[in-house]
């Protein structure tokens, strides 16, 4: 691919012609065995050029939801021609396809079609859906075995697109579905109520995350200072309700009260001063987790 | 390296003569403190074009078996030519040699020797094994403290190997014994018996995966759906017996039950549908525990 | 910029004048969520033959003294030129400046100026210091939430740094006054005594590793066998007072007794045969630890 690549500037002044793309990889694998760098010597294999980077492999097991929001927090920086080959696979075996989608955006996901595109799709928008046709589109040999599809598949597949050495369209037919998304509560505005889902864990600090964004929070005119009424549900059962302080650091609270403060992408969260609210009021994050924001009676 | 490499193109257009290796690390360093990056800053400054990747880092600590079953499930998905370092290494500062194998599919290997080539050795081959002349093969300046033999002498040697600075002769001289080889129970049939060892844990979900192959299991004729009687050992100590389900997947069997299964490996595994099969019955993997397979009595 | 590296070595045989360097990333993210893959992204973005690597993402969440020791311990193995990108910034929002730091060997070193360079510029010199200036070295656009710092500046500036897309004195004007300096027990000997402080615990086994040299230590002619009185002391307060033998090897004592040897950098360190010497005495590292030698009484 060097070699390629020098002859590639000689010819084509214009470099776009030649040069492969970023391949970002992403799993619920962890890095305590070689299944990652099994993956990484198929691509290394296709095309010694190719630059290969992780997004995370620490997804927690069969996690789809993190995988989608892990996505939706990552790919938009990375350039376009970007191909992210993601792998939470639960369904590995069952009839779930296996997908490349092509973002208005121009990004790639190579992934099992199980809700893992859901965010994405939304944030980047769908260009075209393509099924992989494993009768071309796997490590040769490898249908020896019980397959190891993120090796053999997807990321081979991915490995080939982001090398230039299949086009999208060779990734296989277009798909004739949509995609599998997962149902969740969207940021909404109604009678005087704003509601959300809790998007992810703020892990290591023990915050709580919502997809509620600055401007769907002004529909209730919160000043710093002013008390939200929160009600936090789990599948329609509620875990937790109170009226916290809308504060601009966790300073603005005493040590061990909760408050609500915008994060570093501008969303509503909730966070303890030195504490840790996702364990003290065992709230987790995913689609079935739903916030529901009102100004305070006390208000 | 991109220099050298841009010229070779122009004066040899088969750039298999310029071009470097994939330089693959493990060890059991964890990735918590500097020492990978170390050895990576070493190799980097030996040639800036090497392709650098892990395989893991977190081969538990002093745990050769699980170095010599990493590389042995990795190894084979990489090209001809890739140098592993592998640095898990009880002995540092005994006299275990350093060597650097060269299986019979051209993979090189940088290593103590220390059973950390028991199963590479056997699954590729040996073409050759030489002992690393740290007269000439390590970092300069380093024998002024304690060696890190990781970073100084392994990452420096294979780095160079990789980049073609040093050709596989210039390593050392050809190692005049064998290499170090763990005893374990290798996978056998007599007696209407099929005995094997327990290679590795499937440790995110608890299952036990053995050495013993698809091929070896059809000479007891199990079906799907059939019983085996299964035991294990540790030490010559049975920790386990029972006859257990033959399955194709764990729905073959209700939750909480044990099943026998075919792994992504194409190996008899157990585990427990929806449970941990190694936490539950304390089984761990490596030479010190065997397996044994024979036709359930109530079958 | 493979294209830019080919042109280059057309026109200058030297390639120093177009090389990129290696950009070396440092932080408390953990590997767990996307933000290294953001910052990775961006710079990616920046230039598409950087060669990045990862020091560490481990860093005990907000520990500075610990990213100032990890620097130390690893840069010196990298080559001269190197960038390192390290965002341990416990202080962001506050008025903490962000800089970059060349030292007189030639490194880079890009971070929230809050200590984190304490330890680097004491073992490499510092050739000059310049505040980053954000209204030209920060992502487009990304002034429009709040910032992410590690991925809209210093990743940003770190890979445009090390691309040589901008210069070291593009960064922004030269910092006037020092950085910022952890107070530590600098390694000293005075009435018969030696004193430093607990640099870091080798975490996996629990030894103490200080940051009294071997040159230092031989103030007080320890030879293998000795005894040494030790105190280690937690904010002046006494935690640890016992006379244990100077060993080459943990099996120069018994098992489960505490050693002081020399580790791998040539530092005293202490740790317990088959033991866990900080966790048995409650004992880890800092700057508000202090560790006092002397000779035994029953010497």
């Amino acid at each position: 691919m060097r070699r390629a690549l020098a002859i590639c500037v000689f010819f084509f002044p214009i470099s776009v012609f030649c040069q492969s793309k970023a391949l970002v990889f992403q799993s619920d694998f962890g890095l305590k065995d070689g299944a990652v760098s099994a993956m990484k010597g198929v691509a290394y294999s296709v095309d010694k050029d190719l630059a290969m980077f992780d997004l995370t492999h620490e997804i927690p097991a069969y996690n789809i939801w993190e995988a989608a929001y892990r996505l939706k927090q990552t790919a938009p920086y990375w350039p376009v021609g970007t191909v992210f080959v993601s792998v939470v696979d639960p369904g590995v075996g069952t009839e779930r396809k296996s997908v490349v989608m092509k973002s208005r955006s121009g990004h790639y996901f190579v992934t099992p079609d199980n809700g893992t595109l859901t965010l994405i799709a939304e944030v980047l928008g769908i260009d075209q859906v393509r099924e992989i046709d494993e009768a071309v589109n796997r490590l040769k040999n490898s249908d020896q075995s019980y397959t190891f599809h993120g090796r053999d598949v997807y990321a081979y597949t991915g490995a080939r697109l982001a090398a230039g050495i299949i086009s999208f369209e060779e990734v296989g037919p277009i798909s004739k579905s949509d995609i599998v998304r997962i149902d969740y509560q969207k940021p909404s505005f109604e009678n005087g109520k704003i509601a959300g889902t809790i998007d992810i864990l703020d892990i290591q600090y023990g915050n709580v995350w919502t997809n509620i964004d600055k401007s769907l929070l002004n529909k209730l005119n919160f000043k710093y200072g002013d008390k939200i009424n929160v009600s936090i549900y789990h599948k329609d059962k509620r875990v937790f309700e109170e009226s916290i302080v809308f504060g601009k650091t966790f300073g603005d609270v005493s040590e061990g009260k909760a408050v609500g403060y915008l994060n570093s992408l501008l969303n509503f969260a909730i966070g303890i001063n030195r504490g840790n609210f996702a364990e003290k009021y065992k709230v987790a994050s995913g689609p079935e987790w739903k916030i529901v924001l009102k100004a305070s009676d006390g208000h």
